[in-house]
Parts: structure tokens; C-alpha cells; sequence
């Protein structure tokens, strides 16, 4: 019997304990606490405790509804703007790096690195945090997560005046980190070819004679932005924001 | 006077027209019907009427929506499966290709003929479908237009067991459709490299000696799978259901 109220006491105590770790995070006190507990247990976890699930499933479905959130704030947020700037500016959001800052400005490092004791990853923030919001959507519906991240993640951690103006050259990033540490570096375009009777432009990143990415698009420029952008997170060349 | 009479008449029937044509097809009245006007105007169109905004902003919003809305369907169908079950089948489902033979047997070709003026291609349909949705949405909000997604469409033109079951083998298909064609074929792996800390795969797809596409994966296979995909699309080889 003891036993059993020790566990009960843990798991109880952990549970309060998250709780209170996430409600000045999300401003509003979780119901059903077993689903925000896992959206911070990553994969990589399962070694400890198997057959627990991740946070894989939540992560999936958060992801899909934070995309439509931000597609559909800036849909109203420019009405005068054409789906190509809607389009380049949801990806800026929603891109990986920003969410592992997001995820990290938020405070969710603290609770993901008792979680995933020490073990973590700069990828696993983004992970948690899209989960988190799979969790907050499953837990309120669309237009309640809706506003939440409006107000509490796009007013609060996107400077979209900042990311509107931003040019992200990616290509000239990749040209100077390659000049500086001596390496050689075309871009080359690999194919032309037809695309809903449009020309599209292929073209490959080549670093020292290896490539490294390549990206498809209805412009060279745009294809070898793309491409440039792809081969600075594969090699990992830091970016300064 | 009679100008303008005319004109208002003219536009008046015709979106009298439009409404009843969409009736049976959305199962409701639509009270926005310049906005669902907009949905079939595709930008290939505006030589015509320059000015007059095209459906591509209301393709992105509905692209967004659909997808979101077919992975929360597929969440809550397959309790049960991992994030990567779900992927898979959701891209099933919002596939052109798919798209483009919905919007066919819902009958949005007749509508976009007639706005089209006869130009019309398969990729314009599941470009009108995508914003009709966008409309849809703008016009019900998510919950409504969740549901309308689901029953109209999931369980009217979706075989889930179908789409489950049937393997889509990719790389056969490629195979065999360069040997019918007395083309020479490879799959090469072009890279590999850490990403997460785990190994990944870019393999390509060459034909003829000539790049056709590539893609990245944990898994070489994955990766050679979702790269002949691409070549089947890019090189338009028919896929019979």
C-alpha cells in the first residue's frame, strides 16, 4: 500500500509541479495534465521508460495547426500582399530555428531539460513546442489555440516588421562562410525542365565538389536561395539573427 | 441607364448562377458569392481582366486549412499509430493528384470551363478545390468547415482502407516505366550525413544519365521511395489508381 501511494505522490507531486511550471507559460491552468506531460517526452526518451508515449503525435498535430494559425494571421494581416509574400513569410515562422528560439524564450528549456534529464537537443524545443500547442488545441479547439498564439507567441516573440525587411540572403551567407574557411563553392543549375507549362530551374549547391543541396523553383534566384538555405542547415554555419 | 442595367443584370444572373451551381456541391447557400467567385479565378486569367484579384491568396489559406483539417482527422482516426503513419497518409490524401480528381468528381470543372473560357488544366481544379475551402472557411470558420471537409469530401471521395492498404511503390513504378521505355536508370546515394545525430540518406534519382530529382531520409529506402515520386511527377508518368 505504501508503495502505491509513493508512486501516486510522485506522479501526483510531478503533476502538480508541471502544472504550476506552465501556467504563467501559458496563462491559463491545463486540465488534462497527462497530455502536457507528454508533449514534453521526446523519443529519445524511451530507453528509460518504453511503451510511454512520446510526443510525436502531438508534435505532428501542432505542427499542422500552428502552420494554419500563422497562414491565416498574415492572410489578414496583408490583404494587399500576394500568396508568394505569404508564403515566404509563414515559412520564416514557422521554420525550425525560430521555433527552437521561440520554444527556448518561452521557458520550455527548463521544463524539457528536467524531462529529458539533460539530454537535450536545441531540435527537441521546437519538437516540445509544437506538441505543446497539439496539447493546448486538443484541450481548447481552434479558435481559443488561435488566439493564444497570437497573443502570447506572434505579438510577443516575431518582430514581423523585422522579418518583413529581413532579406534572408541565404546565398550570400553560404559564399562568405565558404571564403572564410576556404572552401569551393557553385552553384550550378542541374535541370530545366516543364512545370504547369512554366520553366523550372533546378539547381545543386556543390561545396568542394560534393552536393550538398539542391532546390526547384520557377526562378534561379529563388531555386539557389532555397538551395543555399538547405546547405546552411545541413552544414550547420551559424547564422546570426 | 440601360447600361448599367444590363451590367447589373449581367452580373447579378451571373452570380445567381454561380450560387446555384455551387447549392448541391457545398450543401449550402454561399453568402459571400463574390469571394467564392474569386475562388475560380485562376491567375492564368487575368490577361483578360487585369486587376481583379486571383484565387492564389485563397489557395494558400485553403491549402493550410485542408491540411490541418486532414491531420487532425487522421489523429483522431488512427489512435493508435505513430506520427509517421500519419504523415504518410495525410500527404496521400493532399496530393495534387488527389485534389485535382476531387475537384473533377465534385464538379468543379464545370464551373471553372465556364471561367475559364475553355483553358483549363487539371492542376487549375485542385487550385480552385484549395480555395473554395479557403472560402468556405473565411465564410464558417474552422469548426464548420472541418465538418464540411470530413463529410463532404473524407467520406465522399476518400477510401481510407484504400489509401492504407495500397503501397505506394514508387520506385517499381519508375522501374518499370524506364524499362518499358528502354531508359536507363539508377538510384544513387549522393550523400550522407548527421542530422538530429541520426545518419541521413539524399539519394537521387538519374535517368539517362540525367538528374531528375532527390530526396532525404533516415531511410535510404524512404529516401529512394519519396525521390521517385518526384521523378514520376516531374517527368508526368501516368499513375493508374
Amino acid at each position: 500500500m505504501d508503495v502505491i501511494r509513493r508512486f501516486y505522490n510522485l506522479y501526483f507531486s510531478e503533476d502538480k509541479e508541471l502544472t504550476e511550471r506552465l501556467k504563467p507559460i501559458l496563462g491559463f491552468t491545463p486540465a488534462r495534465i497527462s497530455l502536457f506531460k507528454t508533449a514534453f517526452y521526446h523519443k529519445s526518451m524511451t530507453n528509460e521508460t518504453p511503451g510511454k508515449p512520446t510526443n510525436e503525435r502531438l508534435e505532428y498535430l501542432g505542427d499542422a495547426i500552428l502552420s494554419t494559425i500563422v497562414a491565416e494571421y498574415l492572410f489578414k494581416k496583408y490583404p494587399n500582399k500576394d500568396e508568394g509574400f505569404l508564403t515566404k513569410m509563414r515559412s520564416k515562422i514557422v521554420k525550425r530555428q525560430t521555433l527552437n528560439e521561440i520554444a527556448d524564450r518561452m521557458g520550455l528549456d527548463v521544463i524539457l531539460s528536467e524531462y529529458s534529464m539533460g539530454k537535450m537537443s536545441s531540435a527537441m524545443l521546437g519538437n516540445a513546442f509544437e506538441a505543446l500547442i497539439g496539447a493546448i488545441y486538443i484541450e481548447f479547439g481552434y479558435e481559443k489555440t488561435k488566439n493564444y498564439v497570437i497573443r502570447n507567441i506572434l505579438m510577443k516573440y516575431i518582430d514581423i516588421i523585422e522579418l518583413e525587411t529581413k532579406d534572408d540572403n541565404h546565398k550570400s551567407i553560404l559564399l562568405e562562410w565558404c571564403q572564410k574557411n576556404g572552401k569551393e563553392i557553385n552553384f550550378t543549375t542541374i535541370a530545366k525542365f516543364k512545370l504547369d507549362k512554366r520553366d523550372c530551374f533546378k539547381v545543386a549547391v556543390v561545396v568542394e565538389g560534393q552536393e550538398i543541396s539542391t532546390a526547384e523553383d520557377f526562378n534561379k534566384k529563388s531555386a539557389e536561395q532555397t538551395a543555399a538555405s538547405k546547405a546552411i542547415e545541413l552544414l550547420k554555419i551559424p547564422v546570426t539573427p
